[in-house]
């Protein structure tokens, strides 16, 4: 595991700065990331939108598969499979994101993301199971 | 169909506005919407970012669904589920939903996002297949 | 829960005699079902059918669901996605799926099959992430 | 496409044989698989069990990949999505399937399984997405 390689590709996801998620815990075949909530991720209904939530779970279990594999591999996503659990509120969310297979080619990844509210009180929001592929470095 | 309410709807998604996407075509059963490409979505290889991608799919395939639902009520996602076909680069991304079954609480829905060059050619990079439940409006 | 009502609604599931699983531990959101392995279930190279190994994860949710449905309540599934993770080979398949959600209409449902070898060692091959409804009986 | 080498191949699957699917049209990046309905493969309310029926539309998957591979390669499922869409009831059921990605290690495919009433009419009962593998023979 490359803990530092995986903050240096994290940071150049300019779409995790866009929406404002960070980077947070990194241990073999984990990753976590984290959201605060904010009205700029926002669906019609004030939940944040299933795809916002869904990236944050996509981004944790690529780079949960990366810490797995070989120096000078990249990740990429092959699928991922989303069930949204209720709708999503709090003031920040969290993917959990663990390696259930991780083989030379294809891991197989599992992502839960949590609500937090105010009290720290978390309530699991999204279930994502994927795949993610080893690449070479570009 | 109620065209109105689906572009209300679709203004009031602030993460839509968020990204910089625009809701496009809509008919009886059919969705389109689309996203500029720029720097703001990219992951670590200059790529859409998976969820990026997914979360215009999403969207599309809501309203899609929506198209078919009767007057008050709402859409939520119940599950999507996606493949990355190749990475997503081009000029702008173009998310086409359609409803493949509709019920009165269930429906189905594909989408394909297609990338678009700078030369208006155009290249499927995602496939979504989920469902969509319709909820009373709140 | 009802257990009787499980276990008289899984002898009506001819499909489950036709490939000779059985349905074993039931607790409230947890069912698991067994599947001896035999020539009959195999696919070209020996391994056991992924449908077939879906086919019990699938049942196996639906009644996990049913344990915490209300009685005169029947179970669908509206969908599900499985990983398989290694190929299917052992003496015994197990199918231990547990409820992750119970809503009203919608539960999301998990199972894991193992494949049991000679000597009781266990591997998980199939990972299913599925959506279960409620009906009402028939 | 070695449509020989796909025959001897669904051949050698016996789960085919036991739930008593044959093989139809194979076209380069195409295939059907025929299901007729009988008691044997049914659950609870007298529906085609959803196992069976994702049973021969990830076998029409795989091959449909096949026809698309080099010689000497075989392929494995790496992981399937289904959507129920209505209760499957007809004489026969007939998955086609589609590859709408070809790689040269993973190939997306879809289909749809349709029932085929008395009357030769045909309704879609489940949708599937669907990733495939190429893998050297054993």
């Amino acid at each position: 595991m490359n803990e530092a390689r995986i903050r240096e590709s994290f940071a150049r996801q300019a779409f995790m700065g866009t929406i404002g998620a960070s980077l947070g815990r990194i241990a073999p075949g984990a990753v976590d990331i984290t959201l605060p909530v904010q009205g700029a991720l926002l669906q019609q209904n004030g939940f944040v939108h299933a795809g916002a939530t869904a990236s944050i779970a996509d981004s944790a279990c690529g780079y949960a598969a990366m810490t797995l594999m070989p120096e000078g591999a990249d990740v990429l996503s092959v699928e991922f499979k989303v069930n949204l659990l209720t709708p999503a509120v709090g003031t920040t969310l969290v993917a959990r994101a663990q390696v259930i297979r991780s083989g030379r080619t294809i891991s197989v990844c599992r992502a839960t993301v949590f609500a937090v509210d105010a009290h720290g009180g978390e309530k699991p929001v999204l279930e994502m199971q994927g795949t993610m592929m080893t690449v070479p470095l570009p």
